[in-house]
């Protein structure tokens, strides 16, 4: 038996639940879950989620996406199937500050995310050992100016075909067009305010300006315009007068930690897609 | 056109959301959205709620209810249906704290929430002018050891065809199992702890004298085992060594109004479901 | 027995904290709390609350503060004097929006804040009744853009000398400067948005078409720079997709009422110190 | 220059801050910050945490301590100091599940919790690579019903004289009351629910059975009444019908890791009090 998870999206329409429902029953699938959503009962855009249990034996892929195909051609719809025997690979890059870092591997290693980690790509040498004691391969792609696009494209090398995701766990370099559309898959990125607030360089130091009472941090995937990508999820926290920009950085790495970890949950659970330029969180 | 929610609850089997979906089709509706949960994929309970439109010209609600029926049957289910056009009708009892009934009132008469309020029930005469004043009627049932058989009898005249359901705005007396039974309906109480810690009597100086850092409030279906129903919802907020008792129920007054209208608001959306002795928020 | 509370502030110095409590004790007070701050341990600005009883047949509110007084002429001090016995008032001015003020109304009228509402403001009729209701002066002063200036000027007479500090309870209008200097007191306001996000108009719009995961509230002082005052206290609660404008607005009724409530009661407690662009809340 | 923490608490009697901050002034200290509370205005008990800058080449310690002495007698207090250039020690045991274990030695190599670890004591050999890799001694201490107050007694002399507190970071093992006397230092543990609720064994399981929305962690001081010692800080987070056991401990863990290292990062700071069978966090 194959458990997979199938992400369709089409305009709204009648007949799409018992459409797919109907197509799910013909092969003798069990329905686990279902989660559908529309933006607008009155036409707007269709999203669902359904997860369902098949017997490969009988049916193999190929004729469940096929059929999947006939069907989604019928609805104007794309669709995206995961078969969860399969697994889902994250590379990752980091600059200095290691704690996304750290506390991804842990979850990773205690298996409270179930994602491979092909490589970790950074900047810097500090993350070498910590990576390495997991047996995982660090690559050191040092960054200036001058050799961006040459670094670039190296990073893009690495990862193209070993990876599924990228996830910027605290990486302080801003990715180029090229690469992201070289990539050409999902991004995620952590940054270190509540957005929109603070966008861009030294958050903590505007929250701190700003004598804010709440902090926070977003976990988004990163697209070209910084800081402005689809938003996943957010954390935030309760901070005083008495924090200067030092115990706004301690409080809120505590958040980064969780805002990233919940997002890349969710993304590895598939229930998390793009509408624009904000994100559907099915079921 | 009428806006319909469907609830149905019966043992998970192959193929029920392509029979129900298939229904709604058949009839001509439209799905605005729709949500299921299986307690265990392997064997367990399955929960739906579908909510779509039909045209009542084309299709009375007797033809859809018994087209439901005969599908229930064979699916060993229990349903229920709502009409959007149908106003719920919620029953009130307080004793003296009016917070959560004035928070209540003005939810309603501001339009956040949708449901009509037939009567309030008080064994004190404090909130009289308060619900008169919203053009409600207000009634006066006093009771002792003594008078309680008699006053919950009149109690449950006024409220058993006024209404569709019971809230219990912070009422003070444990209503007997008689009352329970007579009435047959949901009855929604709000419980000034965060169960099951602090059940019973004074949980706020139960909580000052435990020292806890966190307190909260609690909505459950109200059942014959005091403090022991479903939890529909909770709320908790922080607190210090510095709150004393007083602080403690101003504190708690806030998460009170915020557990109880969060529960009330998921049940007008016809999202909860009592499964045995816990609830499953649909949605 | 009189209770009082001080507030001090004046350049980092050694020995301040020993004189204030010395001059308590010289006058045969006892201090029920005391609470510091120092923005920087090496010569920053320095905050005190001394919350104390004395007896006032035996010192005179005079001889208190004269005694004051000639302490912070020596600390190069500002300071403040409240005594428990004096009521504070609260001018409230709202537009159509009436949660705020609902709540307000509430937790006055049950005694949850200690505060006097000498008069409510407002630019519409909608609020009339319930006000009164309360048996509180209501005063309707409608406002265009030509009668501005003479609004303003019948807005200050009125509450001028009849109140303490006044509270913007979702008053929709852009108080000009001349009205600022013109009142010289404490003006709070409740935005409804987590500044510095979603400053200006339709803050609730702003933040449906980000796509945040979190919405919030802001309450502030009000200054000449439009939502720019210092923050008071903020309130936060999550949303999703499904949440559309309406059910935004509806979510961030509640957190307004919470982090209005809760920077009005701080400010009652006399916690709230300016700290230009910031606010200190001590203790 | 040191820097000293002093924390007195003694029945509340009038000029007892006048008294400490002068004999800080006296010798020509600077009070850093100063924080008071009292339980109870009319005679409850006082306690103060006072930091203060202090010139050791002209004052010892001996001289402030024996002066500290002789103020404490004519207040009747009990007193401890603690001077910033002595770093704490902090004992760790741990059984299986080391999430805990992680985060703490993380927090400390990175510098966000400033002590030491002399070393980590556990009845499984399972963290003995994780925590040599940060070059601290492990202690493999196996146990069962027989072979426990011979383990006790090996544990007791790892920790005695080497550490200033002991954390249990899930520690599955209770401690016996010889245990406990015979340390005779501060014993921090962290439990996995919102104490009072499910208490004792499995408490994801009891918080499943019980249908809670909302679960929490409680760190608190372990004494030889299970679970009942004096809360320091608890952590609450939402959860739903969806939950099973398994979910509701991985969110468990991420509520146990925060109240656990808030906890300890207060008593670091020497900001927790016990308080009969509360505590105090003082400022």
């Amino acid at each position: 038996m194959e458990q997979a998870i199938l992400l369709v999206q089409c305009p709204d329409q009648k007949g799409i639940v018992a459409k797919l429902s109907s197509f799910v029953l013909a092969h003798d699938a069990n329905i686990v879950s279902s989660y559908q959503y529309s933006t607008d009962p009155d036409g707007g855009r269709f999203f669902m989620r359904v997860k369902f249990v098949f017997d490969e034996d009988r049916y193999s892929r190929q004729t469940i996406e096929e059929g999947i195909q006939m069907l989604a051609d019928g609805l104007d719809a794309r669709w995206r199937i995961h078969y969860e025997s399969r697994m889902m690979r994250m590379a990752i890059a980091v600059s200095r500050l290691d704690h996304c870092l750290a506390d991804l591997l842990y979850r990773v290693h205690s298996g409270e995310l179930r994602v491979e980690i092909p490589l970790v790509v950074s900047n810097h040498e500090d993350a070498r050992e910590q990576v390495e004691n997991h047996g995982i391969p660090f690559h050191y792609l040092p960054v200036t100016m001058e050799t961006r696009p040459e670094q670039e494209k190296r990073f893009l090398e690495l990862i193209h075909d070993s990876s599924d995701f990228l996830v910027l766990a605290r990486y302080m370099q801003v990715l180029s067009e090229d690469f992201l559309n070289g990539y050409g898959k999902d991004v995620i990125n952590i940054h270190h305010s509540f957005l929109p607030s603070f966008a861009g360089a030294n958050p903590y130091r505007q929250a701190y300006d700003r004598g804010v009472k709440i902090i926070g941090a977003t976990a988004h995937f990163a697209t070209t315009a910084l800081d402005e990508g689809p938003i996943i999820d957010q954390a935030v926290g309760r901070v005083t007068h008495k924090d200067k920009v030092e115990s706004l950085k301690a409080k809120g790495r505590d958040l980064e930690k969780q805002a990233l970890a919940s997002a890349i949950r969710m993304y590895l659970e598939h229930r998390v897609i793009r509408d624009e330029n904000k994100t559907i969180i099915l079921g």
